[in-house]
């Protein structure tokens, strides 16, 4: 993989991520849209098909990180950091940018809206509390980046082009089973580039961008997936 | 495959995403049926498995494109197009057949009716502006079609059978993620056959056909589709 | 496959499909559970699964019909019915034995029953309507064998063993779209076994078994199969 | 697998399957979650993808058991009962400790707890009835363990890799149909560990820990186990 298609692959997987992944939340959270309402199924469900989507968009390109944990996890699994620079600023450029393209594919719903929608951009806790918020996003990116280093150990994964279906299921999973507390980022560029957005946006009624957060979504997952790297290595 | 394999296959296979796609909101919508208000999460759960059973009932026979907004994206890709009018004719017959189909296999329903119908038959925006309709169904198969064109660029998911799994998955994802503004067309057979159907068929009640709107479901996914063959021209 | 063989594997398979799937109808409809209420979502996809489990239970053992209208199917595909009857039989056997294991597993909550079960053991029709039920029986049953057909002709499917994991979608997707009208019997001994089973059962207030609409979930799925094969061998 | 990779895939995984797993009951069930009152759909869902976490984290490590009913089945099957006491100290082993991580995750949401917390960690009956009781659970694990080794039997499953992504939607599908009456242990390390962390953590208001009916949920899988590793001798 040269340096060109791992820029072009993460900017389009992780733009692609987040305008679906954003979407979900738009289209459940936002009055004036068919999925109003449609609940945290559909909300979990969305998140792991936008993996699934950004995942095998790109993965010839560039692996299909789509995430700094993953990243930061592979780099320490692999002891090789020379490419983490281009795959994280490609990742939060187009975690950005999909953020962007879903403002667009709702601006009738966004332009009609009267409340606060930072939810839809970025995750929030429904508890504030540094430790606990920084140790559920650190739990929760473990279990997401020590199973997507394992299955490269499982046969047959990757000759079938089966395992990028298994991490979307997996996200599904971790959303259903982690995601209450802190609304499971498990990836710095999905909640810090959508924050930006959300920050720079004309949305009427939008709110704060709640910036005395943002640095638990991204500090939570790099240690959640460093820590699966040193534990990856010493288990196999 | 010959030029009557591809017809039959389009077809068939548009017949059967079209009867299972128009019937899950069919059942969802209309009164006297066992899955009556079940919400979004079936409405896209089931245009997903409807894809997924039109395109592995045909795919030997076509391809299974399905879907007038792949066949351009991958006849921009492969600079042929040669049979597009011959894919594009087949869907059209074809989705305005599974619809019909649709309408008998749920006519008690139907005679029973009293209310506008023609949201089981094509699709509609929640807020009614050109522009944004065109930009929501335009993205939204940008994703489908590029998806697509790159799964064909996955080690392994052709040999292993897999890769309609992986589109249908991704159509429930679009449905959950993109479609509450416009409910999602994402494919020009999909809504004007359809809506072919609902202006011919004998329903009580059923209301217009909504003809003023009908172009943007065409236009919007042909645009999202081309580009997504420019594109997956200049990464892949 | 020895007849010894097929028919253990079409008893087991089919008794495990109706215990699954008469189980989770039971689960919603019945008081004291902790799926009550859970909805047509749960339905569907419960179902799919219980042909998940029957399926890949016994494929080695017997090839998994479990369902006559799929065994009539492949008996015109292959002008061979020499084994019909066995599988038949064994089919229906099955099924009424997993009805009563369903009775078993949900003794405490059958016991405390007070109003008509007949749903949880065979399907009934929201409009009664003889040939709009078979119909809808016949139409949803094609699609099942024709799919089921046409999975044999793509690439990769069962040398990767996944053909069974897209057959339990299908089947899914079939309940969330067709479902509506009549339950989608879609399978005469997943209706006429377990009809039986309610009608010899001890349970307390639970209604007549029905008789005058059991022919139609028999015969509008033999119907269904029948066709699909014909079709099959015509496009094929 | 040696001794050492043994315990510590079994510890691992099961710890990852109880983290989610009870993750998922916790999230829906206690205030201040993102995920509250998501229903049962989430929760059938939720613990397929934990056994889909955890089976993909560990399989070439132990062979993903994660559940002694599984290891006294697969011992039948194989008439080798020599690492079994290893398999299930590290199943025990790992299910507390994933209890515990699930309780670090929603540290917050169970500090502000009121209320018994007891089904987030063990299972328990709607209606109490030993024989009852144990009949569910052995049914249900002979299900789940029948079909894991018949899987074993199934041309293509293991070499493409997708062989666990069946037992995780078999383990939704199982809690769908045969959840209802006793919340499907079907494990008893499962269902023993959390019950010991709900013993032992400082939860406000948890209630009792109901030792009385701990014997079943070990018992009643033990059985079903058993069962299904002499079935399959039987039949294959």
């Amino acid at each position: 993989m040269t340096n060109q298609s791992i820029f072009i692959g993460e900017f389009l997987g992780t733009a692609l991520l987040l305008l679906l992944g954003n979407g979900v939340v738009a289209g459940v959270v936002l009055a004036k849209s068919k999925s109003n309402g449609a609940g945290w199924v559909v909300i979990t469900f969305g998140w792991g098909f936008a993996v699934l989507a950004g995942a095998y968009a790109v993965a010839p390109l560039s692996g299909a990180h789509l995430n700094p944990a993953v990243t930061v996890g592979l780099a320490i699994h692999n002891s090789d950091w020379s490419t983490v620079p281009l795959y994280v600023t490609a990742q939060l450029l187009g975690a950005f940018t999909g953020a962007v393209l879903c403002y667009l594919a709702y601006l009738g719903q966004f332009r009609a809206n009267t409340g606060e929608v930072l939810g839809i951009f970025a995750t929030g806790p429904e508890v504030r509390h540094r430790v606990q918020n920084l140790t559920t996003e650190a739990i929760a990116t473990f279990v997401l980046v020590f199973v997507i280093l394992a299955t490269g150990q499982t046969k047959g994964l990757e000759t079938s082009g089966t395992g990028a279906l298994i991490v979307a299921l997996l996200v599904v999973g971790i959303g259903m089973s982690l995601g209450g507390p802190t609304g499971y980022a498990i990836n710095p560029a999905r909640d810090l580039g959508p924050r930006i957005a959300h920050a720079v946006l004309p949305i009427p009624g939008k709110g704060g961008s709640d910036w005395g957060y943002a640095w638990i979504p991204v500090v939570g997952p790099l240690i959640g997936g460093a820590l699966a790297g040193l534990v990856d290595i010493a288990v196999y």
